[in-house]
């Protein structure tokens, strides 16, 4: 068996960094690990129609302390990524029947509403977590003599935008966990196979694409037996940078109903210690966000607004459900009867189109959708996926100055003087085995914070590293960087200053 | 000597709440001591021609975490005072040459720049203060390479707007303290004389108006003697509610210049403490938002926008100078040749108009205005106040759809299809040696949690209350009135539980 200094399993951006300043620092005998054919991991830049799209991350969260940002911007101009800031001054939300919506002081009580959610956990770290819907919900309740009929309808189809931030509809995000603060501007990255190549192709032939890692055991002598479909290896540090929901299925001791998932599962000798254990399996979930793209013929829609969200229907007698309300929990059971969970139609839930035309100049959209429907649209096929879309996507046209769109997917029309929507491209994060969805999430009743410390701590010379190993980039590409940079250095210190054996 | 258990000093809204309070709980030998001829303090409503007007605080803000809002909630809606929330989802900016501006991502990058300089000093407690104009000047160097020629040109203008808050203009305000994080929305109150009516109807006869203090002298046996214009009284608490600027002349040892405005000046004996007075004397400043108030004939504008900014001129090659400059210290000497403080011209400085067509159905604007535009302007005949503001209110009306006015402050023009101006009412804090300003403010260097310390503390039974007392609702008048009630509270603890004396 090949004794390596260190393995890291996965080639997402958090081990393909950790590779690379291994190198870069002189420890040579170094291996990366991937299972996939590529490497990225949930960063996966695809061809399309109309261009290159990322379908799974694709912006620089927090322009102002994003270290990858930086790093990039430190190089000449034909070196790195472009990017573009893409956030947007104002929402524009398009519904159903009213098309784009102008409700006065929408913005501003959003505001308030994550005030109002920061108070109420900030003031005391016991406060019982409960979904956003419920947050939501209880929010116009105990303000509602301070909106209007139209801010009290209206509001909770623009607080649900944050359904798309996290890949996880309303019912089922922690309330405590969903504010998202930003530090700067967000900017979309066009796009991320150039970083990717930058930090990977210096250490290209370290990196075994297309093997699966499927134990990892600790010998009697302190070094690490992987094993992969394709060998076994010793190494004497272990960086594990497979997503959290790898490390869930990981945690199953038994087959389920899961068990045709558990391809990616990676057995752990002795197993994952008590403290990671009852945060995965306790403490820590995990969301879908999807994406789906719409490549059309040539941009015949307003370049004006860059990001549109369409909001989910209301009840008509929503507004007189919260006015007429004695107490919550009777009213939360009351709207969440009159707002079913449903994902057979695209205007039951909110959706987040980016209009690529003002952003690339592409006659193109990108739609941001959330679990379930995730989950319920990446089973679909593309035909499918188009007719549930097809009402949202025309009246998304519409507001936005054009005529329904014509749908020819298999490239006969050869002009309109409306939109011809040539291609449709999905996602497939929630039934590839090896994510199982796009990123970490919290539901009601997790913490993050749990599963981080045990993560950082490790498990002696297994060590973990990915965007659920951290708090600040979180779910973020610059994140999951900076973790492998930091499990990085934590050997780099351990093989120079002989502290470790 | 009339012997009272509690002396209140100053009738705003602290010293009537702190009354009240104490009334309220038994403790009637109360006197409240007033020098103006009317109470209130730095709440002040005034008739005009087309209705009132608060010609000071005139806000309930912090909606979510105002203990006197929710009072006001709490009572018969015919009881309270009306309120609307003026808060605006975007504002809108009028430039002198481009009218209505629209740029986009202006106000992202107004957040981005808050959070700059939330992580610049939140980072370490130790980092140097500098004046707001040249955090704003230093966030467009370091940022210029994400900013466009029309975000860098016009970004100073829209944080200008902060002046507003503050009273005090981007020069001499701290940089460090000029962020302003608002628990909810802001409601504009209709008016606060019917607040202020309701506290101090119940102790109308505890009120002395018209009646000065000039000395606070503890005896030897503990109890204190207050000397005023009309007589000595001696108490067992002194709660002086003053403003900070009336401390600050009170800690004056010698005649100077502004020996005029010293009609307010209270002498201690013996002197304010150390703390309080290395407080007022090196780490809190004073800053005069003014309000000059335009009235119409008739509404003949748009009501669309309830918040206009006029911004400040910028020198055409500023955009230049920021891309060219080597170093932040020669360009921010560059910068501040180029904008000259000076208030002799309305465009030099931003100013922020109330729409009241909007808000209340009234033909006014309510301009509000900075150091040390204010004391420049209340220094003004209305003749030459209406000539400032000239140039600025016509731009103003035009951009909302209208001609420019007719002024008619003689009342002599019967009907046009233009806006006629016929009265205009200026505040006068900064002249009035009662006030000497708005409110609380913090220069470069300030420190206000020092003088909130010391304050807190107070000397023995000398208490202290009023806006610059409290850090939760600083410079509001919601803060005044929990200042007040805390050193009722304080008092009422002290003489039933006899823990005193």
């Amino acid at each position: 068996m090949t004794d390596y200094s260190v393995i890291v399993i996965g080639a997402g951006i958090s081990g393909l960094k950790a590779t690379s300043d291994l190198v870069k620092s002189g420890i040579e005998s170094v291996i990366c690990i991937e299972s996939r054919d590529r490497v990225g991991g949930r960063l996966n830049t695809r061809q399309g129609r109309n261009g290159k799209y990322d379908i799974g991350g694709s912006w620089h969260h927090d322009t102002l302390s994003n270290g990858l940002f930086m790093e990039e911007m430190s190089l000449p101009e034909s070196e790195r990524a472009g990017f573009v800031f893409d956030d947007e001054d104002r929402a524009c939300l398009v519904d159903k029947k009213l098309g784009v919506l102008e409700v006065d002081q929408l913005e501003c009580l959003a505001y308030e509403f994550e005030k109002w959610v920061e108070m109420r956990y900030y003031d005391s770290l016991d406060v019982e977590d409960v979904s956003y819907f419920q947050l939501c919900i209880e929010f116009c309740f105990s303000r509602k003599e301070f909106l209007t009929d139209e801010q009290l309808y209206h509001l909770p189809q623009l607080l649900r935008y944050m359904e798309l931030w996290h890949g996880v509809d309303w019912y089922a995000l922690s309330g405590k966990w969903s504010g998202i603060e930003h530090n700067g501007r967000n900017a979309l990255v066009l796009h991320y196979d150039k970083i990717l190549a930058r930090i990977s192709n210096p250490v290209k032939d370290k990196i075994h694409l297309s093997e699966s890692v499927n134990l990892i055991k600790k010998l009697s002598n302190g070094k690490y037996q992987v094993n992969t479909d394709k060998g076994k290896y010793l190494c004497d540090y272990c960086i594990v940078t497979v997503p959290q929901s790898v490390l869930a299925i990981s945690c199953e001791q038994e087959e389920n109903e899961f068990s045709h998932m558990r391809k990616a599962r990676i057995g752990f000798e002795p197993p994952l210690n008590g403290d990671i254990f009852e945060a995965i399996t306790t403490k820590a979930s995990f969301g879908s966000l999807g994406k789906v793209i719409f490549e059309f013929d040539s941009i015949k829609w307003s370049k004006t607004s860059g990001r549109i969200l369409t909001v989910h229907e209301q009840p008509t007698d929503f507004v007189e459900s919260i006015r007429s309300a004695k107490d919550l929990k009777t009213l939360l059971k009351d709207i969440e009867q009159k707002l079913p969970r449903s994902h057979e139609d695209s205007w039951k839930n909110p959706t987040c189109f980016l209009n690529l035309a003002k952003h690339t100049d592409t006659a193109s959209f990108v739609a941001l959708i959330q679990q379930p429907v995730t989950e319920y649209i990446e089973t679909l096929t593309t035909e499918e996926v188009e007719e549930f879309f097809r009402p949202v996507l025309n009246k998304l046209l519409n507001s936005l100055g054009s005529s329904d769109y014509i749908s020819d997917l298999n490239d006969e029309v050869k002009e309109s003087k409306t939109p011809i929507l040539k291609n449709i491209l999905t996602s497939n994060w929630s039934s590839d085995p090896f994510s199982l969805g796009a990123y970490s999430a919290c539901q009601p009743g997790d913490d993050p914070m749990d599963l981080v410390i045990a993560l950082n701590v490790g498990q002696g010379n297994l060590r973990f590293a990915g965007e659920h190993t951290i708090m600040d980039g979180a779910g973020c590409a610059y994140g999951a960087w900076e973790s492998g940079k930091r499990e990085a250095n934590y050997i780099i210190e351990k093989l120079f200053t002989g502290s470790d054996y």
